[in-house]
Protein backbone atom coordinates (compact mmCIF):
# COMPACT_ATOMS: atom_id res chain seq x y z
CA UNK A 1 0.00 0.00 0.00
CA UNK A 2 1.38 3.14 -0.69
CA UNK A 3 0.85 4.84 2.37
CA UNK A 4 3.03 2.88 4.06
CA UNK A 5 6.33 3.26 1.38
CA UNK A 6 8.31 5.18 3.58
CA UNK A 7 10.22 2.43 5.55
CA UNK A 8 9.51 0.12 3.37
CA UNK A 9 12.35 2.01 1.45
CA UNK A 10 13.59 3.03 4.31
CA UNK A 11 14.27 -1.27 5.44
CA UNK A 12 15.46 -1.63 1.89
CA UNK A 13 18.07 0.57 2.09
CA UNK A 14 19.71 -0.86 5.03
CA UNK A 15 23.19 -1.93 4.66
CA UNK A 16 23.31 0.30 1.27
CA UNK A 17 25.25 3.66 1.43
CA UNK A 18 22.59 6.59 1.30
CA UNK A 19 22.93 10.24 0.99
CA UNK A 20 21.48 12.40 3.71
CA UNK A 21 20.05 16.11 3.39
CA UNK A 22 19.67 17.94 6.59
CA UNK A 23 18.09 21.19 7.22
CA UNK A 24 20.90 23.92 7.55
CA UNK A 25 22.21 22.56 4.28
CA UNK A 26 24.75 19.96 6.10
CA UNK A 27 24.99 17.14 4.01
CA UNK A 28 26.01 13.28 4.68
CA UNK A 29 27.03 9.90 3.01
CA UNK A 30 27.05 6.88 4.78
CA UNK A 31 26.07 2.88 5.26
CA UNK A 32 22.75 2.83 6.79
CA UNK A 33 22.34 0.31 9.65
CA UNK A 34 19.15 1.38 10.99
CA UNK A 35 16.35 3.74 11.62
CA UNK A 36 13.15 4.26 13.56
CA UNK A 37 9.69 5.53 13.47
CA UNK A 38 11.15 9.93 14.24
CA UNK A 39 13.46 9.18 10.97
CA UNK A 40 16.49 8.70 13.48
CA UNK A 41 19.42 7.35 11.25
CA UNK A 42 22.19 5.09 11.94
CA UNK A 43 25.02 4.99 9.45
CA UNK A 44 28.04 3.84 9.60
CA UNK A 45 31.29 4.83 7.82
CA UNK A 46 30.17 8.38 7.07
CA UNK A 47 31.10 11.36 5.95
CA UNK A 48 29.85 14.72 5.84
CA UNK A 49 29.89 16.15 2.10
CA UNK A 50 31.08 19.93 0.95
CA UNK A 51 30.04 21.30 -1.87
CA UNK A 52 33.96 21.66 -3.43
CA UNK A 53 33.93 17.74 -3.13
CA UNK A 54 35.73 17.32 0.32
CA UNK A 55 34.56 14.86 2.69
CA UNK A 56 35.13 15.00 6.69
CA UNK A 57 35.02 11.47 8.28
CA UNK A 58 32.54 10.79 10.79
CA UNK A 59 32.40 7.01 11.36
CA UNK A 60 29.63 5.90 13.22
CA UNK A 61 26.82 8.16 13.63
CA UNK A 62 23.15 8.56 14.99
CA UNK A 63 21.11 11.83 12.65
CA UNK A 64 17.94 13.08 14.69
CA UNK A 65 15.48 12.55 12.66
CA UNK A 66 13.75 16.40 13.09
CA UNK A 67 16.89 17.41 11.12
CA UNK A 68 16.24 15.36 7.74
CA UNK A 69 14.94 16.81 5.11
CA UNK A 70 15.54 14.53 2.31
CA UNK A 71 17.01 10.54 2.13
CA UNK A 72 18.46 9.38 -1.16
CA UNK A 73 20.66 6.44 -2.87
CA UNK A 74 24.17 8.52 -4.10
CA UNK A 75 24.20 8.84 -8.06
CA UNK A 76 25.01 5.96 -9.50
CA UNK A 77 23.83 3.57 -6.59
CA UNK A 78 25.77 1.04 -4.74
CA UNK B 1 -15.90 14.73 2.84
CA UNK B 2 -14.29 17.58 2.47
CA UNK B 3 -12.46 16.28 5.60
CA UNK B 4 -10.84 13.34 3.91
CA UNK B 5 -9.40 15.06 0.70
CA UNK B 6 -5.88 15.11 1.58
CA UNK B 7 -4.74 11.66 1.23
CA UNK B 8 -7.30 10.74 -1.50
CA UNK B 9 -5.93 13.60 -3.77
CA UNK B 10 -2.12 12.26 -2.42
CA UNK B 11 -3.68 8.79 -3.44
CA UNK B 12 -4.86 9.56 -6.55
CA UNK B 13 -1.17 10.90 -7.69
CA UNK B 14 0.95 8.12 -6.78
CA UNK B 15 2.83 6.43 -9.92
CA UNK B 16 2.13 10.31 -11.35
CA UNK B 17 4.88 13.17 -11.59
CA UNK B 18 4.39 15.72 -8.83
CA UNK B 19 5.79 19.05 -7.86
CA UNK B 20 7.20 19.35 -4.39
CA UNK B 21 8.04 22.52 -2.52
CA UNK B 22 9.97 22.51 0.18
CA UNK B 23 10.78 25.08 3.30
CA UNK B 24 13.75 26.92 2.40
CA UNK B 25 12.61 27.20 -1.40
CA UNK B 26 13.84 23.80 -2.47
CA UNK B 27 11.72 22.44 -5.43
CA UNK B 28 11.81 18.60 -6.30
CA UNK B 29 10.18 16.95 -9.02
CA UNK B 30 9.37 13.30 -8.95
CA UNK B 31 7.28 10.22 -9.59
CA UNK B 32 5.20 9.58 -6.31
CA UNK B 33 5.66 6.16 -5.20
CA UNK B 34 4.18 6.71 -2.08
CA UNK B 35 3.42 8.28 1.46
CA UNK B 36 2.44 8.22 4.87
CA UNK B 37 0.63 9.66 7.51
CA UNK B 38 3.08 12.35 8.35
CA UNK B 39 3.33 13.87 4.47
CA UNK B 40 6.36 11.56 4.02
CA UNK B 41 7.01 11.36 0.75
CA UNK B 42 8.73 8.82 -1.61
CA UNK B 43 9.98 9.73 -5.15
CA UNK B 44 10.98 7.71 -7.89
CA UNK B 45 13.05 9.42 -10.72
CA UNK B 46 13.25 12.76 -9.00
CA UNK B 47 15.46 15.73 -9.42
CA UNK B 48 16.14 18.96 -7.93
CA UNK B 49 14.75 22.37 -10.01
CA UNK B 50 16.34 25.53 -9.68
CA UNK B 51 15.48 29.03 -10.79
CA UNK B 52 16.68 28.86 -14.47
CA UNK B 53 15.87 25.97 -15.49
CA UNK B 54 18.88 23.81 -14.62
CA UNK B 55 17.90 20.49 -12.90
CA UNK B 56 19.84 18.13 -10.85
CA UNK B 57 18.86 14.45 -10.34
CA UNK B 58 18.56 12.70 -7.39
CA UNK B 59 17.23 9.59 -8.23
CA UNK B 60 14.62 7.78 -5.58
CA UNK B 61 14.06 9.78 -2.77
CA UNK B 62 12.19 9.87 0.74
CA UNK B 63 11.13 13.75 1.70
CA UNK B 64 10.74 14.17 5.33
CA UNK B 65 6.88 15.35 5.57
CA UNK B 66 7.55 18.34 8.08
CA UNK B 67 9.84 19.87 5.13
CA UNK B 68 7.22 20.27 2.64
CA UNK B 69 4.68 23.17 2.13
CA UNK B 70 2.84 22.17 -1.09
CA UNK B 71 2.44 19.75 -3.76
CA UNK B 72 0.83 19.71 -7.14
CA UNK B 73 1.09 18.30 -10.21
CA UNK B 74 3.39 19.65 -12.60
CA UNK B 75 1.84 22.39 -15.30
CA UNK B 76 0.65 20.53 -17.85
CA UNK B 77 -0.27 17.67 -15.43
CA UNK B 78 1.07 13.81 -16.66
CA UNK C 1 -20.58 26.31 20.22
CA UNK C 2 -17.98 29.36 19.50
CA UNK C 3 -15.39 26.33 20.12
CA UNK C 4 -16.04 24.00 17.36
CA UNK C 5 -15.84 27.54 14.23
CA UNK C 6 -12.89 26.76 12.74
CA UNK C 7 -13.93 23.44 10.87
CA UNK C 8 -17.21 24.68 10.56
CA UNK C 9 -16.23 27.71 8.48
CA UNK C 10 -13.54 25.53 6.69
CA UNK C 11 -16.44 23.33 5.85
CA UNK C 12 -18.90 26.10 4.35
CA UNK C 13 -15.74 27.42 2.29
CA UNK C 14 -15.69 24.03 0.26
CA UNK C 15 -16.30 25.04 -3.33
CA UNK C 16 -14.97 28.76 -3.07
CA UNK C 17 -12.21 30.70 -3.89
CA UNK C 18 -10.25 30.90 -0.65
CA UNK C 19 -7.03 33.30 0.25
CA UNK C 20 -4.22 31.53 2.07
CA UNK C 21 -1.03 33.45 4.11
CA UNK C 22 1.82 30.83 4.39
CA UNK C 23 4.80 31.42 6.63
CA UNK C 24 7.18 33.51 4.91
CA UNK C 25 5.03 35.47 2.87
CA UNK C 26 3.51 33.77 -0.15
CA UNK C 27 0.03 34.03 -1.04
CA UNK C 28 -1.93 31.67 -2.66
CA UNK C 29 -5.73 31.66 -4.01
CA UNK C 30 -7.29 28.58 -5.29
CA UNK C 31 -11.01 26.91 -4.63
CA UNK C 32 -11.14 25.17 -1.58
CA UNK C 33 -11.77 21.50 -1.98
CA UNK C 34 -11.01 19.77 0.99
CA UNK C 35 -9.15 19.85 4.22
CA UNK C 36 -8.43 17.87 7.27
CA UNK C 37 -7.80 18.34 11.45
CA UNK C 38 -4.26 19.12 10.63
CA UNK C 39 -4.89 22.11 8.46
CA UNK C 40 -4.31 20.63 5.50
CA UNK C 41 -5.95 22.28 2.39
CA UNK C 42 -6.58 20.93 -1.04
CA UNK C 43 -7.29 23.68 -3.84
CA UNK C 44 -7.98 23.94 -7.61
CA UNK C 45 -6.94 26.05 -10.31
CA UNK C 46 -4.95 27.91 -7.60
CA UNK C 47 -2.19 30.05 -8.12
CA UNK C 48 0.36 32.08 -6.48
CA UNK C 49 0.25 35.75 -5.72
CA UNK C 50 2.86 38.72 -5.88
CA UNK C 51 3.07 42.15 -4.53
CA UNK C 52 2.89 43.66 -7.82
CA UNK C 53 -0.44 41.94 -8.55
CA UNK C 54 1.00 39.14 -11.19
CA UNK C 55 0.09 35.53 -10.62
CA UNK C 56 1.74 31.88 -11.34
CA UNK C 57 -0.75 29.41 -11.51
CA UNK C 58 -0.54 26.30 -9.74
CA UNK C 59 -3.32 24.05 -10.54
CA UNK C 60 -4.48 21.55 -8.00
CA UNK C 61 -2.23 21.52 -4.98
CA UNK C 62 -1.93 20.37 -1.38
CA UNK C 63 -1.04 22.41 1.32
CA UNK C 64 0.31 21.15 4.53
CA UNK C 65 -1.21 22.59 7.36
CA UNK C 66 1.24 23.63 9.76
CA UNK C 67 2.74 26.56 6.97
CA UNK C 68 -0.89 28.70 7.08
CA UNK C 69 -0.98 31.48 9.27
CA UNK C 70 -4.47 32.74 7.82
CA UNK C 71 -7.43 31.71 5.36
CA UNK C 72 -9.92 34.21 4.22
CA UNK C 73 -12.45 34.57 1.32
CA UNK C 74 -11.12 37.27 -1.28
CA UNK C 75 -11.85 40.95 -0.66
CA UNK C 76 -15.26 40.65 -2.75
CA UNK C 77 -16.11 37.10 -1.81
CA UNK C 78 -17.08 34.73 -4.17
CA UNK D 1 -9.89 27.42 38.55
CA UNK D 2 -6.97 29.86 37.51
CA UNK D 3 -5.59 26.76 35.62
CA UNK D 4 -8.93 26.64 33.12
CA UNK D 5 -8.51 30.30 32.61
CA UNK D 6 -7.23 30.85 28.98
CA UNK D 7 -10.56 29.55 27.46
CA UNK D 8 -12.76 30.98 29.65
CA UNK D 9 -11.53 34.18 28.60
CA UNK D 10 -11.82 33.49 24.97
CA UNK D 11 -15.44 32.30 25.66
CA UNK D 12 -16.28 35.69 27.34
CA UNK D 13 -14.43 37.46 23.80
CA UNK D 14 -17.08 35.67 21.60
CA UNK D 15 -18.71 38.35 19.46
CA UNK D 16 -16.05 41.16 20.84
CA UNK D 17 -13.07 42.51 18.91
CA UNK D 18 -10.22 41.63 19.85
CA UNK D 19 -6.71 42.57 18.56
CA UNK D 20 -4.33 39.50 17.39
CA UNK D 21 -0.20 39.68 17.63
CA UNK D 22 1.31 36.85 15.29
CA UNK D 23 4.69 35.70 14.80
CA UNK D 24 6.34 37.60 12.86
CA UNK D 25 4.52 40.86 13.93
CA UNK D 26 1.30 40.99 12.10
CA UNK D 27 -0.98 42.63 14.03
CA UNK D 28 -4.83 41.64 13.04
CA UNK D 29 -8.01 43.52 14.93
CA UNK D 30 -11.54 41.55 13.93
CA UNK D 31 -15.08 40.40 15.78
CA UNK D 32 -13.96 37.06 17.34
CA UNK D 33 -16.71 34.52 16.15
CA UNK D 34 -15.15 31.49 18.05
CA UNK D 35 -11.83 29.19 18.59
CA UNK D 36 -10.87 25.41 19.00
CA UNK D 37 -8.17 23.86 21.64
CA UNK D 38 -5.41 24.97 19.28
CA UNK D 39 -5.69 28.80 19.43
CA UNK D 40 -7.28 28.57 15.34
CA UNK D 41 -9.42 31.57 15.80
CA UNK D 42 -12.65 32.70 13.63
CA UNK D 43 -12.51 36.42 13.00
CA UNK D 44 -15.30 38.43 10.76
CA UNK D 45 -14.69 42.01 9.99
CA UNK D 46 -11.19 41.62 10.45
CA UNK D 47 -8.51 43.84 9.01
CA UNK D 48 -4.55 43.78 9.71
CA UNK D 49 -3.03 47.18 10.96
CA UNK D 50 0.36 48.77 10.21
CA UNK D 51 2.23 50.47 12.46
CA UNK D 52 1.57 54.17 10.61
CA UNK D 53 -1.99 53.38 11.15
CA UNK D 54 -3.04 52.49 8.18
CA UNK D 55 -5.07 49.05 8.13
CA UNK D 56 -5.88 46.66 5.14
CA UNK D 57 -9.45 44.77 5.26
CA UNK D 58 -9.22 41.32 5.76
CA UNK D 59 -13.09 40.09 6.46
CA UNK D 60 -13.79 36.31 7.86
CA UNK D 61 -10.86 35.05 8.46
CA UNK D 62 -9.24 31.66 10.04
CA UNK D 63 -5.78 32.35 12.02
CA UNK D 64 -3.81 29.33 12.52
CA UNK D 65 -3.32 29.17 16.25
CA UNK D 66 0.57 28.37 16.22
CA UNK D 67 0.82 31.75 14.91
CA UNK D 68 -0.22 33.42 17.55
CA UNK D 69 1.60 35.26 19.93
CA UNK D 70 -0.96 37.08 22.39
CA UNK D 71 -4.41 38.07 22.05
CA UNK D 72 -6.29 41.02 23.85
CA UNK D 73 -9.05 43.23 23.48
CA UNK D 74 -8.17 46.55 21.72
CA UNK D 75 -7.04 49.39 24.07
CA UNK D 76 -10.56 51.36 25.03
CA UNK D 77 -12.54 47.65 25.01
CA UNK D 78 -15.63 47.34 22.88
CA UNK E 1 7.70 17.10 44.99
CA UNK E 2 10.23 18.23 42.60
CA UNK E 3 8.77 17.78 39.84
CA UNK E 4 5.37 19.29 40.04
CA UNK E 5 6.98 22.79 40.97
CA UNK E 6 6.21 24.48 37.77
CA UNK E 7 2.54 24.37 37.93
CA UNK E 8 2.55 25.08 42.09
CA UNK E 9 5.11 28.24 41.40
CA UNK E 10 2.69 29.27 38.59
CA UNK E 11 -0.87 28.60 40.69
CA UNK E 12 0.93 31.03 43.56
CA UNK E 13 1.33 34.01 41.41
CA UNK E 14 -1.77 34.12 40.52
CA UNK E 15 -3.26 37.13 41.19
CA UNK E 16 0.53 39.08 41.34
CA UNK E 17 2.05 40.88 39.32
CA UNK E 18 4.42 38.94 36.77
CA UNK E 19 7.38 39.78 34.35
CA UNK E 20 7.37 37.65 30.69
CA UNK E 21 10.11 37.44 28.58
CA UNK E 22 8.82 36.03 25.27
CA UNK E 23 11.02 34.58 22.65
CA UNK E 24 11.78 37.41 19.84
CA UNK E 25 12.65 39.71 22.93
CA UNK E 26 9.09 41.23 23.67
CA UNK E 27 9.03 41.72 27.46
CA UNK E 28 5.43 41.99 29.48
CA UNK E 29 4.70 42.46 32.76
CA UNK E 30 1.21 42.11 34.53
CA UNK E 31 -1.08 40.88 36.82
CA UNK E 32 -1.36 36.97 36.60
CA UNK E 33 -4.99 35.58 36.49
CA UNK E 34 -4.28 32.19 35.56
CA UNK E 35 -2.76 29.61 32.84
CA UNK E 36 -3.22 26.49 31.51
CA UNK E 37 -1.02 23.01 30.65
CA UNK E 38 0.31 24.42 27.61
CA UNK E 39 1.63 27.48 29.92
CA UNK E 40 -0.87 29.81 28.10
CA UNK E 41 -1.38 32.70 30.61
CA UNK E 42 -4.02 35.39 31.46
CA UNK E 43 -2.58 38.76 32.29
CA UNK E 44 -4.57 41.45 33.55
CA UNK E 45 -3.52 45.20 33.24
CA UNK E 46 -0.63 44.21 31.32
CA UNK E 47 2.09 46.46 29.77
CA UNK E 48 4.89 45.71 27.18
CA UNK E 49 8.28 47.07 28.18
CA UNK E 50 10.61 48.04 26.47
CA UNK E 51 14.71 48.70 26.49
CA UNK E 52 14.82 52.46 27.93
CA UNK E 53 11.90 51.92 30.50
CA UNK E 54 8.96 53.00 28.08
CA UNK E 55 5.64 50.92 28.66
CA UNK E 56 2.79 50.28 26.55
CA UNK E 57 -0.48 49.57 28.32
CA UNK E 58 -2.11 45.72 26.66
CA UNK E 59 -4.71 45.54 29.21
CA UNK E 60 -6.05 41.75 29.68
CA UNK E 61 -4.34 39.77 27.60
CA UNK E 62 -3.91 35.75 26.71
CA UNK E 63 -0.20 34.80 25.85
CA UNK E 64 -0.06 31.46 23.94
CA UNK E 65 2.69 29.34 26.21
CA UNK E 66 4.91 28.67 22.93
CA UNK E 67 6.23 32.25 22.80
CA UNK E 68 7.33 32.09 27.15
CA UNK E 69 10.72 31.78 27.92
CA UNK E 70 10.86 32.71 31.36
CA UNK E 71 8.13 34.47 33.83
CA UNK E 72 9.16 36.28 37.13
CA UNK E 73 8.14 38.24 39.51
CA UNK E 74 9.45 41.37 39.08
CA UNK E 75 12.20 42.64 40.89
CA UNK E 76 11.01 43.51 44.26
CA UNK E 77 7.93 41.49 43.76
CA UNK E 78 4.75 42.71 45.02
CA UNK F 1 18.71 2.07 33.75
CA UNK F 2 20.75 4.53 31.50
CA UNK F 3 17.47 5.71 29.68
CA UNK F 4 15.94 7.20 32.81
CA UNK F 5 19.20 8.94 33.96
CA UNK F 6 18.23 12.52 32.50
CA UNK F 7 15.17 12.79 35.22
CA UNK F 8 17.78 11.39 37.96
CA UNK F 9 20.60 13.85 37.10
CA UNK F 10 18.13 16.88 37.48
CA UNK F 11 16.54 15.49 40.54
CA UNK F 12 19.85 15.25 42.25
CA UNK F 13 20.84 18.95 41.32
CA UNK F 14 17.58 20.25 42.88
CA UNK F 15 18.35 22.77 45.74
CA UNK F 16 21.71 23.32 44.03
CA UNK F 17 23.27 25.88 41.24
CA UNK F 18 22.90 24.88 38.46
CA UNK F 19 23.87 27.11 35.04
CA UNK F 20 21.17 26.66 32.34
CA UNK F 21 22.31 27.93 28.44
CA UNK F 22 18.56 28.54 26.61
CA UNK F 23 18.49 28.81 22.62
CA UNK F 24 19.60 32.21 21.39
CA UNK F 25 22.37 32.34 23.76
CA UNK F 26 20.68 33.37 27.07
CA UNK F 27 22.70 31.96 29.66
CA UNK F 28 21.16 31.60 33.57
CA UNK F 29 22.44 30.75 36.75
CA UNK F 30 20.51 29.78 39.79
CA UNK F 31 19.38 27.19 42.48
CA UNK F 32 16.84 24.52 41.17
CA UNK F 33 14.21 24.08 42.96
CA UNK F 34 11.96 22.05 40.35
CA UNK F 35 11.24 20.63 37.05
CA UNK F 36 8.52 18.81 35.03
CA UNK F 37 8.39 16.58 32.16
CA UNK F 38 8.52 19.21 29.51
CA UNK F 39 12.24 19.95 31.62
CA UNK F 40 10.33 23.33 32.33
CA UNK F 41 12.79 24.82 35.63
CA UNK F 42 12.06 26.39 38.77
CA UNK F 43 14.82 28.46 39.66
CA UNK F 44 15.51 30.58 43.14
CA UNK F 45 18.18 33.50 43.18
CA UNK F 46 18.87 33.47 39.42
CA UNK F 47 20.55 35.55 37.45
CA UNK F 48 21.31 36.25 33.75
CA UNK F 49 24.89 36.40 32.67
CA UNK F 50 26.75 37.78 30.22
CA UNK F 51 29.86 37.71 28.30
CA UNK F 52 31.98 40.22 30.31
CA UNK F 53 31.24 38.63 33.48
CA UNK F 54 28.13 41.08 34.26
CA UNK F 55 25.01 39.84 35.31
CA UNK F 56 21.55 40.43 36.04
CA UNK F 57 19.50 39.34 39.36
CA UNK F 58 16.22 37.73 37.99
CA UNK F 59 14.91 36.20 41.56
CA UNK F 60 12.84 33.17 41.45
CA UNK F 61 11.57 32.04 37.40
CA UNK F 62 10.26 29.85 35.57
CA UNK F 63 12.11 28.41 32.57
CA UNK F 64 10.20 27.08 30.01
CA UNK F 65 11.72 23.71 28.78
CA UNK F 66 11.47 24.02 25.22
CA UNK F 67 14.41 27.05 25.46
CA UNK F 68 16.80 24.65 27.07
CA UNK F 69 19.78 23.66 25.09
CA UNK F 70 21.81 22.31 28.50
CA UNK F 71 21.62 22.59 31.95
CA UNK F 72 24.94 21.89 33.86
CA UNK F 73 26.10 22.52 37.72
CA UNK F 74 28.55 25.46 37.14
CA UNK F 75 32.46 25.10 36.85
CA UNK F 76 33.88 24.15 40.39
CA UNK F 77 30.03 23.02 41.73
CA UNK F 78 28.69 23.58 44.81
CA UNK G 1 15.85 -5.27 13.76
CA UNK G 2 16.75 -2.43 12.32
CA UNK G 3 13.55 -0.18 13.13
CA UNK G 4 15.57 0.08 16.70
CA UNK G 5 18.70 0.49 16.50
CA UNK G 6 18.76 3.76 17.07
CA UNK G 7 18.34 3.31 21.19
CA UNK G 8 20.63 0.07 20.93
CA UNK G 9 23.61 1.89 19.20
CA UNK G 10 22.95 5.08 22.48
CA UNK G 11 22.99 1.96 24.79
CA UNK G 12 26.05 0.59 23.47
CA UNK G 13 27.77 4.07 24.08
CA UNK G 14 27.10 4.57 27.55
CA UNK G 15 30.46 4.84 29.32
CA UNK G 16 32.17 6.21 26.17
CA UNK G 17 33.44 9.55 25.11
CA UNK G 18 30.61 10.66 22.11
CA UNK G 19 30.73 13.83 19.88
CA UNK G 20 27.53 15.81 20.17
CA UNK G 21 26.82 18.35 16.99
CA UNK G 22 24.36 20.61 17.84
CA UNK G 23 21.70 22.44 16.06
CA UNK G 24 23.12 26.25 15.65
CA UNK G 25 26.36 24.88 14.87
CA UNK G 26 27.99 24.05 18.69
CA UNK G 27 30.08 20.85 18.97
CA UNK G 28 30.67 19.19 22.30
CA UNK G 29 32.31 15.81 23.76
CA UNK G 30 31.90 13.73 27.01
CA UNK G 31 31.47 10.60 28.33
CA UNK G 32 27.81 9.12 27.60
CA UNK G 33 26.08 8.35 31.03
CA UNK G 34 22.51 8.33 29.89
CA UNK G 35 19.47 9.38 27.61
CA UNK G 36 15.81 8.55 27.30
CA UNK G 37 13.36 8.46 24.52
CA UNK G 38 13.22 12.46 23.31
CA UNK G 39 17.53 11.71 22.80
CA UNK G 40 18.51 14.00 26.06
CA UNK G 41 21.45 12.69 26.55
CA UNK G 42 23.72 13.17 30.40
CA UNK G 43 27.44 13.54 29.65
CA UNK G 44 29.99 13.77 31.88
CA UNK G 45 33.59 15.64 31.62
CA UNK G 46 32.05 17.20 28.99
CA UNK G 47 33.75 20.28 27.19
CA UNK G 48 32.77 22.47 23.81
CA UNK G 49 34.69 22.64 21.03
CA UNK G 50 35.74 25.45 19.01
CA UNK G 51 37.05 25.08 15.24
CA UNK G 52 40.42 26.29 16.31
CA UNK G 53 40.85 23.26 18.43
CA UNK G 54 40.35 24.97 21.87
CA UNK G 55 37.58 23.70 24.45
CA UNK G 56 35.70 25.07 27.17
CA UNK G 57 34.91 22.21 30.04
CA UNK G 58 31.57 21.88 31.10
CA UNK G 59 31.81 19.04 33.77
CA UNK G 60 28.20 16.95 33.83
CA UNK G 61 25.86 18.46 31.64
CA UNK G 62 22.28 17.28 30.70
CA UNK G 63 21.52 18.37 26.83
CA UNK G 64 18.19 18.62 25.63
CA UNK G 65 17.18 16.06 22.86
CA UNK G 66 15.57 18.94 20.26
CA UNK G 67 18.92 20.18 20.18
CA UNK G 68 21.04 17.36 19.07
CA UNK G 69 21.73 17.07 15.15
CA UNK G 70 24.51 13.90 15.38
CA UNK G 71 25.72 12.08 18.07
CA UNK G 72 28.92 9.98 16.81
CA UNK G 73 32.18 8.29 18.75
CA UNK G 74 34.86 10.62 18.10
CA UNK G 75 37.54 10.05 15.50
CA UNK G 76 39.58 7.53 16.75
CA UNK G 77 36.98 6.04 19.10
CA UNK G 78 37.28 5.29 22.74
Amino acid sequence: MAADMTFKVLNESVGKVVLIKLKGGKVIRGSLQGFDQHMNLTLESSEEMFAEGKTNPLGTIIVRGDNVVLISPPPGGQ
